[in-house]
């Protein structure tokens, strides 16, 4: 595929994203009167929420305090998604033989492989500069806000008045819970990507979705991973046989997994980072040469004065709001994960989008109406949609489960990307599509036809009709639609049938 | 992923192939009385229709010359994917340096490959075996059916007396063209996955889906490709621009692209195969060591007698069937390639799900209504589904067009898979969706949330409504969807809020 931009592009990323995103010799605006829109924060809900508006003839200020982009091009998913691919190459490569290669010993180039995630970072950051949210309408400041009053900020000492604001701040790492680790020093994905090489052998504790992302592609490039998780599964909010498959496939990488484990200490010793771990009582230490940290996010609101605005927040469950977005300032919205909740940053798009209708334009749209997908970017992919088996019993709704697992599935063992499940629940009684989870290599790309029968409450049995280009994946989503089929009819049908059967061999 | 299928699975794939799809010992059975359904040809179509009406409590006679499973398990679509993904690996192989790899040498086996392929087809043929169709009640026949009269078949001395028919035997490759290639000896698909190891350097003449998907895959893997098509661009079918961007792809895999040419003459020279090529008045000759044709393919009706039995046919187009799939016949059905058509094995699956409801239930389900969609496995892959700009055109039917390109796609940088775009037709002046086209490595999973669309009339413009997680590439899906509702709402609602903005600045 198109490899010019990387490959032939010799500028510093790493100077290409600070231009594009927190230009050095920025002047912020001067305010001329009240704005329509006040957004805090330009992260994907706040630069949603901004460049909707403005292109609505909105007057918007949007204020930043770090760099444009948020945790999702700095931190977050752009920086994970690109050294994922690049472990995903090396894991098929070491399979070779199987694709029918010479088996070869391809070792990784970790510095390549970090500025290549820096090289796709500063790619994206060309659709969300300064320059451009200026050209569009914008008026963007760089620098903290805090809230004067009800009606108004202060960004240094310029007042931005307001008709409506939307808080968008986003979430901050939680500091580590392992005594002795804040004092030795660790990395954090804030931190990972600016190295320029990475450690020989390193520790991820926590195995949620980024702990399993980072350390799965860390180790197919050539880290020695230990990865730590104090509860009995990976993922503890999936399914149990999707997080099964993971930690199958994590150790099949080669990584080295202490699950029920949890780091108790650590302390720095002459051969490097020594972590104690306890499991059921026992316990012992491992020493590596670093430590890699994802336990969770916290709302960022300190600094903002929520109080002089009005605005009710909880340090740990973050802003609150209401259905539709609304603060207890009935002129303010927040979006993102500065309200807690769902951190994803589709989630963020996509309640930025409905504080701005709800805000600016009376709309009475709710959050809670909402079909949201999510997905887990580990090998196989693990994505999701609606209720989850134990979520739909805990609010008594009798569920019908249909399974197809990707082995049976042509395209899959074509691909050799047999491991994985289309997983789809119905409510029971009906073909009504209640919750899904979809684990295969391309899950993300699979999950969103479900999204859609969902979201416009199409049944399981209308995808039974929907014809799969032949052979691809998805076309397990249509093998769990005919089962739905034959499920709810062939009781009566095979009563009529019989009958009709004899009926028509007699008369010819 | 899952790879012990294929790694220690010792058996010979070809005797696995045989004993599942064509059992050395089996015994035809012996008809006891009429059957209510006789499918003759047991490929996609075949097997389809036989399950169903054998689930739903029918009494069917499944008739096979050769072998179960058709062209798509024995030499089509099965091995083709197959080899595609071992020409794929290589591909990321070679591009090893841009994802943070050192830059190898990878040699492949093409050995190795060619015996994947085979494990992919026994692998696939478990899940068709005489045996398993024993298993589900039907009566399966090997050998060559006639139609005797109206109302019976014969197999061998066996007559099979049926109330009602579907015929499904597929169809037969084209002889080539080209004076002198058939006595000097060329491949096809049939031959081709059968070879221990590939040639040397290979003309491939036919530059459509499949020539352009066999010159790939196999150019990946070491061969030298010189592919030849007659138009001025591969797929002809194709959007230009899919067409265009498929030219660069093959050329940058190092094939050597001859187009508006033509193949005129072969002979046999003491260096190999020398093939003469005609191009705007030009001709030149080239050597190659095999030649691999895949120039289109005809109704197979041969021997069928099909005139016993009052079914019309076309040597050409195939057994004409009305919109019912029903034949001049009342009693006899078609479905898959022996209509000729749409030559793909999910038309064939969809065409015999509905012939069975028409034949045995009265069913009055129409071929016209259904939304049939289509992918070129090529890398990046071309999917397709409804109408092209042009057929709409010739139908009068004036669209607007939205594309996003796949290097706007974040999670298509992320992954340096930036070659596509996503298309979408719609009819002007609404948001009916009438055609798109998506060029993206994984095409054919992105295309099934189009298609699901176009099939339940759901609007371009609600499908910026369904979340899709961040970031997978199927978000260029909802771009575009955002993209229609910003041209269709923006001129009224830019009037409108204008006006509303400022009164809400003075409202405050």
């Amino acid at each position: 595929m198109n490899e010019a931009i990387f490959d032939h592009d010799t500028t510093d990323p790493r100077r290409e994203i600070e231009r594009n995103l927190r230009p050095e010799d920025w002047c912020n605006p001067v305010p001329d009167g009240r704005y329509n829109l006040a957004v805090i924060g330009a992260g994907p809900a706040g630069l949603t929420a901004a460049r909707i508006a403005a292109g609505l003839g909105a007057r918007v200020a949007l204020i930043e305090a770090n760099v444009l982009g948020g945790d999702c091009t700095n931190i977050g998913c752009v920086p994970s998604k690109a050294i994922i691919r690049s472990g995903r190459l090396h894991a098929d490569m070491a399979r070779a033989r199987h694709f029918g290669g010479v088996a070869i010993e391809a070792i990784p180039d970790q510095a390549l492989a970090l500025d290549r995630v820096r090289k796709a970072q500063a790619r994206i950051s060309r659709s969300e500069t300064a320059a451009l949210l200026r050209a569009e309408g914008i008026d963007l400041y760089f620098g903290k806000a805090r809230f004067a009053d009800h009606r108004s900020l202060r960004v240094g000492d310029t007042t931005i008045r307001f008709a409506r604001a939307i808080v968008a701040t986003g979430g901050t790492l939680l500091p580590p819970d392992v005594p002795g680790l804040a004092e030795i020093g660790h990395e954090t994905v804030e931190t990972l990507f600016n190295r320029d090489t990475l450690p020989r052998r390193m520790m991820v504790i926590g195995g949620g979705p980024l702990g399993c992302e980072m350390a799965q592609a860390l180790c197919r490039l050539g880290v020695e991973i230990i990865l730590v998780q104090n509860t009995p599964k990976f993922l503890p909010r999936e399914e149990r046989d999707a997080a099964q498959l993971l930690s199958e496939s994590l150790a099949r990488d080669g990584i080295q997994i202490h699950l029920n484990t949890t780091a108790t200490r650590a302390r720095r010793t002459a051969q490097g980072k020594e972590i104690a771990l306890s499991t059921g009582g026992d316990t012992f230490a491992i020493t590596v040469d670093e430590v890699l940290t994802g336990v969770g996010r916290m709302p960022r609101i300190a600094g903002l004065d929520l109080d002089a605005a009005g605005i009710k927040a909880d340090p740990v469950t973050g802003i609150a709001v209401d259905d539709f977005m609304r603060t207890s300032n009935r002129r303010v919205f927040a979006a993102g994960d500065v309200c807690g909740g769902y951190m994803f940053t589709h989630v963020a798009d996509a309640a930025a989008r409905l504080a701005v209708q709800n805000a600016l334009f009376f709309g009475r749209k709710r959050f809670s109406r909402l079909t949201i997908p999510w997905c887990t970017f580990t090998d196989p992919e693990i994505a999701h949609v609606g209720l989850y088996a134990d979520q739909a019993f805990s609010k008594g709704i009798a569920i019908k489960t249909y399974t197809v697992l990707m082995h049976e599935v042509d395209r899959a063992i074509t691909d050799g990307e047999e491991t994985g499940f289309v997983k789809i629940h119905t409510a029971q009684g009906t073909d009504r599509i209640v919750g899904a989870t979809v684990v295969a290599r391309h899950a993300g790309e699979m999950l969103n036809e479900i999204t859609l029968a969902m979201e416009r409450r199409i049944g399981l049995r209308a995808l039974s009709g929907v014809i799969h280009a032949y052979p691809t994946q998805s076309a397990a989503i249509r093998s769990a639609a005919d089962a739905c089929v034959a499920d709810r009819l062939t009781p009566r049908l095979r009563r009529v049938s019989g009958w009709w059967m004899s009926a028509l061999r007699r008369a010819g």
